[in-house]
């Protein structure tokens, strides 16, 4: 198979709020994934789609996940787009990672670094049950994977004339974190970059795929919630603005589809940016745009974090925080492109499922009184607002 | 359509532990469920395999959910097997609330009584936060829907010569209840069984389908717990050497097979029995069968709340069982089919989604140290054993 000469995309993330080791193209998720729930009982049968090696823990962090023919360090003194993709991610998880401990002043992330023999691997950083992160994970990982030729249909369109490719390698790198914290008034946030391409098979080289997208998790909602929203969309709507004034615009509403849940008629939370699919922009250009984006996560949410971590709450305020954490394990088990896909196809489950809050909550037919700060945000996650 | 003449099978389960009002075939969650989570936000193009008609609220319990067609009361002195289904899934909800009530000494059901303009309804029974159940759900439900022919296609197998068959009428009915105690040393109950007709296009009549199942999803182990699986495990065994000797083992083995966490490699829990497709069998006896199965789960399941429901337990304990109870969520959005049917296709979903618990824990590659009581629980999920 003929390498795809084409490195395309540039922003990256997951649909699973965390399994970057799981970075897929989005329609996969549409694919039959053939693990047949079957009517006989014989789970031995269930096949996988996509074969990912077994993961191989490392004691430390190699400076590099990418195959030695991918990595230029040690080849030519250009970069490749991988390259430098993964230079960016892993220095989003350094920043990233470096403000949540300064908020939480002592707790520290445990972090867990794996490989895979024939190359790729991540690092998973975990802070749990910390002063003011009930669970704070960020993950990057680097996946050089196969995908079979009907989930390379699916994932590059029904469109497509070659109707019998063989299997498609892939290469895929993203950065993937969701912060939970403990107090109810501060949001949970969730981000993402990924970097996806494909080789495809008989030398053919295939468009490749990238998206980002962030997301903001609203725990709570009402006059001083709403001041947090605006920050935080104002702080997106800057990073998009430098490079094409459309883009918030659209990816804020993008963002608003994606997140839908079907079966409550709602949204996750309260919105942020979405987008994928850019390959119509210059690569450069779109290398530059997801770095930006990842830059912004600090300061678009610590300060949010920084001013609720202590405030006063009731127990009322904190049993609606659980049940808006289980509409978001019901999105990410049931919606979610790269968590399904993730679970189904054998990754590393505990860095796939590091997303899932520390504790979740379900009651039977609840339904906020009209009026109150709980109907407000439910409100905002039915009917999405224009924050800006 | 001619309407179908063989009312063959007999008991029938969901495959959710909760959306009864769901009740359907169990391959058809192998179909592509046309929620096509799309590459482009667009939620509105959403399609929906099977076309369930809205519930409306109703003030009283009807006498019967069946068509006026169906209700053989009004029209002859015999009884369809439909008529006496629903009877005895109505029956055997009065006879666990009651002994659920007779245990919570004060707390009550709450219900909801709906039906739909073109006939079937259901009764949702939930007690939440009583001094014993942190959640106890009982729903019957009657279901008249509409599956597309491909869902029709792959619920009766590839093998079928029909290619091209028409939209498929089905009816479905079924008693599905879970009950999660407060109690860590108290087990959680999942049981369930369902009937199951298609009637097929073009007077060409199918076999129907029936399933039933029964699930036992211990929250912790050890010498008292191991004490009370067996005695769960014997009244099954009791149950249905009543009618055949091998299906206790055969559907025994069933049950641990279905109730595999892939992505753990584990089990959701202890085990019970689980059968479905049981149209070789005498369609009277069948009805006998899944009354006698249903009959045995308060003398299965009560005698061991009475006895552990008032024991002392630690944090840890607690701890434990809201972890189990994340991989209970886990299993019911990832792979039941009866709920990730019912989310996908637009039933009550309050009634779908009260089988979760009302609280559940993430941890962060949890590992139960070797030996310990929570180690042997979770050696038996991954390794079934043999409780008699």
């Amino acid at each position: 198979m003929a390498s795809h000469s084409l490195t395309l995309p540039s922003s990256s993330p997951t649909f699973a709020p965390f399994s970057s080791h799981q970075i897929l193209p989005p329609s996969l998720s549409t694919v039959r994934f053939s693990r047949p729930i079957n009517t006989k009982p014989n789970h031995h049968s269930l096949r996988c789609s996509v074969s990912i090696e077994k993961e191989v823990p490392e004691t430390e962090r190699p400076f590099t996940f990418l195959r030695d023919s991918d990595d230029d360090s040690t080849h030519s003194s250009s970069t490749s787009v991988r390259a430098r993709f993964e230079a960016m991610i892993r220095a989003a998880q350094d920043s990233v990672c470096e403000a949540i401990e300064a908020v939480e002043s002592g707790p520290k992330f445990k972090e867990d670094v794996w490989s895979r023999p024939g190359g790729g691997g991540g690092i998973s950083r975990v802070l749990q049950d910390g002063n003011v992160f009930e669970k704070a994970g960020v993950n990057v990982s680097v996946v050089y994977g196969v995908m079979p030729p009907e989930a390379y249909r699916a994932a590059k369109g029904s469109a497509s004339s070659d109707q019998k490719p063989g299997p498609v390698p892939f290469f895929a790198a993203g950065v993937s974190s969701v912060l939970h914290p403990k107090n109810p008034f501060a949001p949970t946030l969730h981000f993402n970059y990924r970097y996806f391409e494909t080789d495809t098979p008989k030398g053919k080289c295939k468009k490749c795929k990238s998206y980002s997208l962030f997301f903001f998790f609203g725990s709570r909602f009402g006059g001083l919630v709403f001041f947090d929203v605006k920050h935080f969309h104002s702080i997106q709507k800057q990073a998009c603005d430098k490079f094409d004034p459309s883009f918030y615009p659209r990816f804020k509403k993008w963002c608003d589809d994606y997140f839908y849940i079907k079966h409550r008629d709602e949204r996750r939370g309260l919105g942020g940016i979405f987008f994928d699919d850019l390959n119509d922009y210059d690569q450069e250009m779109l290398l530059k745009f997801s770095t930006e984006c990842a830059n912004s996560v600090v300061p678009a949410y610590i300060p949010i974090v920084e001013k609720r971590k202590d405030m006063e709450f009731t127990e009322q305020n904190k049993a609606w925080q659980q049940l808006r954490r289980g509409r978001y394990v019901e999105f990410n088990l049931v919606y979610d492109r790269g968590t399904t896909f993730g679970l189904k196809t054998g990754g590393r489950i505990e860095s796939i499922l590091v997303s899932l809050p520390l504790s979740a909550r379900w009651e039977y037919d609840h339904k906020p009184e009209e009026g109150t700060e709980e109907w407000k945000l439910l409100d905002a996650c039915i009917n999405p607002k224009e924050w800006i």
